[in-house]
């Protein structure tokens, strides 16, 4: 597949960080960096840009929840080619402060992702208008539509269509629930209700179906696209960026610098943190559910693989 | 998806047996069998029908490399309850003896499958003839269509279509190598030069794209569909048995006693031996090679995760 509008989007950090509270190293996070340099990544979200509070003090979360400017520009300084993927963040709702937000043209970071479930559209919303105001690009993540009233999704939808600050609307299957076919009638979904927005796809790999739903959204004419190395990621993990870029023909990109870091740096990670596809997520993403009861299990090394026990659990019945 | 024409053929015993040369216990295919009868799966397939010759002794396979009939029924008699698979074997071209084949109407087994490559489809079609001829049900299995030259593919495809001895044509994506969209462009060449023929569908997971390359078949009208528990076969393995059952909507599927497989048996034999999705088979698949030099990397404890260099050996030249 060939389309030069295509953006591919590599969240490695920013969502392998949800599985060890963003303690990555420095010179993992360079590795990454360097590695999406050279591969022709075009934007890479290095995390989330939360205030620090008493729940997310800095002692039990990594410098990658907070992404302060010096941070990041250390990262940025350790590589000296020419070719750099814009530099993103990720805001959550209710968890941000903006008035120690630098001018996008006084910031290493170019982009701020704002993630809300249909519920707090409002507030996402607002978030995107005052980044926008600074000068970042900006996109709007809805989360868990699989989960929402269509009604609710619409209107929301419509909110997002009617606000000229939203570069990217994101379609995000939180629960790694959605079949191909599900895939195209969502995108029909916001291509009615959100015409004049560039779509973005944000998957999960709970039913083995990140990557094959990523390539649907690339049929549907979604040009943003979301990935991570190795597929990292809470829980099942999101679409592998490896076989997304061996399937894009785009030039510009080059997927060797990607299976170096894997080689080099992936292979130790994954003895020390897990994500993937298994049994458990499997069926938390086929019932259409918060990942939250499928991690609490894998956490418990007794039960962790007792697969039938979890799908009756779930079902609420017996065989 | 419902759609009553959709026929479940499980492979766990057959496929998974290349992984361990079919040694596994008689429990584990008992409880293999039960588990199927139990969850309504159509056919399934319980291992090769070679003959014993100096290269494959019974030593050095396993039963079900051979599957006499006599060890066929004590797998069959440990189950008691009504419903049962059709039981179905398969024939490799050149491996096989047809002078102790039972008829159909004396056999616990069903169905004859004959794998052949696009080469031998003669054979194929000879092996084919003769199993019906005896009274089995037929299926002609044409391996690597994805690095056959299209005109002897078609040549082959015509000839399958000329043989009523043949009940089902399979397309088969020995190297995991299709996307969504060369599977429908495929199918549709598989449609226009075999008309008559009903189709099934084979997966590899080297991209983890089993599962989504068979609900594609599904959407593109394919009704017998092969997978196995857990995805266990050669290499990458196949379509996951539990995730094909979860996506069937027909009432005739339960995925209860699959799970309770997995939980019971297939947890340990994953400790046991490796099959599934890795980035060493994720390169084999996008290069459309034979997985052979994959499972030989694989094989080899100290350089089995070196993607990148494999990555480079196999495209020839360096980053």
């Amino acid at each position: 597949m060939f389309r030069k509008e295509i953006k591919v989007f590599d969240c490695t950090i920013r969502d392998g960080g949800l599985i060890n509270n963003y303690h990555f190293s420095d010179k993992f996070v360079k590795a990454v960096y360097q590695a999406l340099c050279k591969s022709g990544v075009d934007y890479m979200e290095i995390g989330k840009k939360l205030c620090v509070s008493d729940v997310y003090t800095r002692e039990e979360y990594g410098k990658w929840n907070f992404c302060d400017e010096d941070d990041i520009k250390r990262v940025v300084d350790s590589y000296d080619g020419d070719y750099r993927p814009v530099l993103a963040v990720m805001y959550d709702v209710g968890r941000v402060d903006l008035s120690d937000l630098l001018p996008a043209d006084q910031s290493v970071v170019g982009m701020i992702r704002t993630a809300c479930y249909v519920g707090d559209i409002d507030k996402g919303l607002d978030l995107a208008k005052r980044t926008k105001d600074l000068g970042y690009e900006t996109t709007i993540n809805i989360m868990a539509p699989s989960a929402a009233i269509e009604t609710d999704l619409i209107e929301a939808l419509e909110q997002v269509n009617a606000t000229p600050e939203v570069d990217y609307l994101y379609f995000v299957d939180s629960f790694g629930a959605f079949y191909s076919e599900q895939i195209t009638a969502y995108l029909n979904l916001y291509k009615k209700h959100a015409p004049d927005k560039e779509l973005g796809f944000h998957a999960h790999n709970n039913q083995q179906l990140a990557f094959s739903n990523t390539q649907q959204c690339i049929i549907e004419g979604v040009n943003m696209l979301d990935a991570t190395v190795n597929g990292i990621g809470r829980g099942a993990g999101n679409c592998n960026l490896e076989l997304l870029l061996n399937f894009l023909k785009n030039p510009k990109f080059d997927v060797r610098p990607i299976y170096r870091l894997i080689q080099d740096h992936m292979v130790d990670l994954r003895k020390e943190i897990e994500w993937g596809f298994n049994d458990i997520y499997g069926i938390s993403g086929h019932l259409n559910q918060h990942p939250r009861e499928a991690m609490k299990l894998r956490a418990n090394e007794e039960k962790k693989d007792n697969c039938y026990d979890f799908l009756l659990e779930s079902m609420g019945y017996p065989e």
